[in-house]
């Protein structure tokens, strides 16, 4: 059994999407449970829609939504203790849940989870982590947000938590690691990169196999099963493919329209379009994961349908499935070990 | 008559490729007057071949290349003076070439241009802006990997010399200027971001129209004119673009010669194909601009063939003909005009 928590009024769309997107997922793994948080007018109705989902999972009727365009710091004053968002999160404080899946916006999800689970023993900050769709499959990369300028100790944190997430996730047994440089050499201002090398490549730990620098384009090849990089450019290249991906399939469309060749080919090579589509649909590949907290916490984008939102519960399941915050702790522990016993964390030298 | 220098040595194919580049850019603009740098055994033979190309160039033999792996500080020591890289830089200070074009590898073209023609008064450190396709037509985007880190002055100016480029190459009044910035509120680390944004807003520049914060799918969005951003998240931003423009090429060829419906679709189509490849031709857009340098420095790719060296020259003449330099010049004094008369640089203030 896998319990699951879920806060319904995350999204575009709330419980219209997120009940849906549950029955979805249940489907595909029956010893699902899930324990649900939302708006009772709301969600009753549609819940009484979807028998299944009503019959394993547990309702809890909450008094408050946090808004899609909330401010982290005003959503955590206003919904702390009460918002259907912290309740889920709070679920596996209380071990009702192994894990919390939300659509809710991403900074008021971040903040609450920080604020109600606390980061892990010996893991400075959060990331969050996204599986990205490449040439050869998937790999994962992280941070795309959480963490704006990760120093060179939080992108060793963050190398080891991605490393046991490929293993959850792709049920692999030592996942190559790759960190985002530019590839212009002797610049100045990779110092905390050069230095995250340093720090993995002497942790060798036996869970991730360092592959070394890897450069933008490198993601999307597939080049590595994890890149590593902090928030900031980890978010503007996650948004920079997406919307590059989005530009491609607006130039098709207008391309594939133009003349009447163009579209009696369309017709006919339509099968092949629409694998294409669904390797290009941000649906299937939906679901960033937040690491580094004691619980695990999938975010779903705001704007998921149902088979969007079961992708994400899909992640979650698989996350819990394979003990990912076992395998953190495990290389957490053994990274630790290697480190000197005073082991006053190694800083970067070029900070104040 | 618009002078460029030209490093025939630079690029994967050297003169093999510069020389035809150039005489295609020379039917294109036939007041272009080369001075040509390069090896004298490799050029000369193949420059005999295009005798239109010879008839309106100064060819100077140097004793040495830059090769495309070569280190920045080694190729500036081993290079210094002598490398054809350097003659074509220098050609500026001598006052031979309006505009310098190489397809040498970056780093190193970047040292020698920095140390040869050394930053204009009034600007720390140089940017690379990369013209970037979107759906609406072309943005400019800055810095795409020459200054890591950049802090809120230097993006200050990255703004005012993002939009002289655009008003010289667009050829429009008033740029829409964004910084690149992460969506998620009230995150630390973007202290720089956001200092830039009121550094730009309070110099209230007349030549560009600050449109406040953009996020990475705004780029291909085409929402603004330029995207101004320091060179670490410029450089895997436009890296991440063309990765995801590649790998959606693959998975198009692959759905295409799938089945036999799709591959005679695939026929009909063909010219709505060829359409879109050009549309995502990188070849069709090469050409970085080093900006913020006393001359012009065009970077072309290094893979470029004879079409796309021919488009980084296109890039080169229209700056020289639509005067970039003066514009930046002009928009400096006037940016410095705002400013108080003491004029100590506007520090950060969360720095060292």
């Amino acid at each position: 059994m896998v319990r699951i928590s879920l806060d319904l009024m995350g999204g575009d769309h709330g419980p219209q999407v997120i009940i849906p997107g549950a029955a979805k997922a249940l489907e595909r793994h029956p010893d699902i449970r899930f324990v649900l948080y939302g708006l009772e007018a709301e969600c009753l109705p549609i819940l009484d829609k979807y028998p299944k989902v009503k019959a394993a999972s547990t309702f809890h009727a909450c008094e408050l939504a946090i808004a899609m365009d909330e401010k982290p710091s005003q959503a955590l004053r206003r919904g702390r203790g009460k918002a259907s968002m912290w309740q889920a999160i709070d679920a596996i404080n209380r071990d009702e849940a192994d894990v919390v899946v939300s659509a809710g916006n991403t900074g008021a999800l971040m903040a609450m989870s920080v604020f109600c689970l606390r980061t892990m023993a010996g893991i400075q900050r959060p990331a969050i982590a996204a599986i990205w769709p490449t040439v050869k499959g998937e790999s994962i990369v992280l941070d795309v947000g959480a963490t704006i300028g990760a120093d060179a100790q939080q992108l060793m944190d963050f190398a080891l938590m991605g490393g046991a997430m490929a293993r959850a996730l792709f049920e692999m047994d030592r996942p190559t690691i790759g960190l985002l440089n530019v590839g212009v050499e002797e610049m100045k201002g990779q110092e905390d990169v050069r230095e995250a090398g340093r720090l993995i490549r002497e942790a060798n730990l036996d869970g991730i196999d360092y592959f070394g620098f890897v450069e933008g384009d490198d993601i999307g090849r597939g080049t590595v099963d994890v890149v590593v990089t902090e928030g900031f450019s980890g978010n503007i290249a996650l948004k920079a493919a997406e919307g590059t991906a989005r530009q491609i399939a607006e130039y098709l469309r207008a391309a594939m329209s133009r003349t009447l060749l163009a579209k009696i080919g369309y017709i006919l090579a339509k099968g092949a379009f629409d694998r294409l589509r669904e390797k290009m649909d941000p649906r299937k590949v939906n679901g960033g994961v937040f690491l580094g907290l004691n619980g695990v916490v999938i975010k779903s984008h705001g704007g998921a349908d149902a088979e969007g939102f079961a992708a994400a519960i899909d992640v979650g399941y698989d996350m819990v499935r394979n003990g990912l915050k076992a395998k953190i702790e495990t290389d957490l522990d053994k990274y630790r070990a290697t480190r000197a016993p005073e082991g006053a964390p190694t800083g970067t030298g070029d900070e104040v």
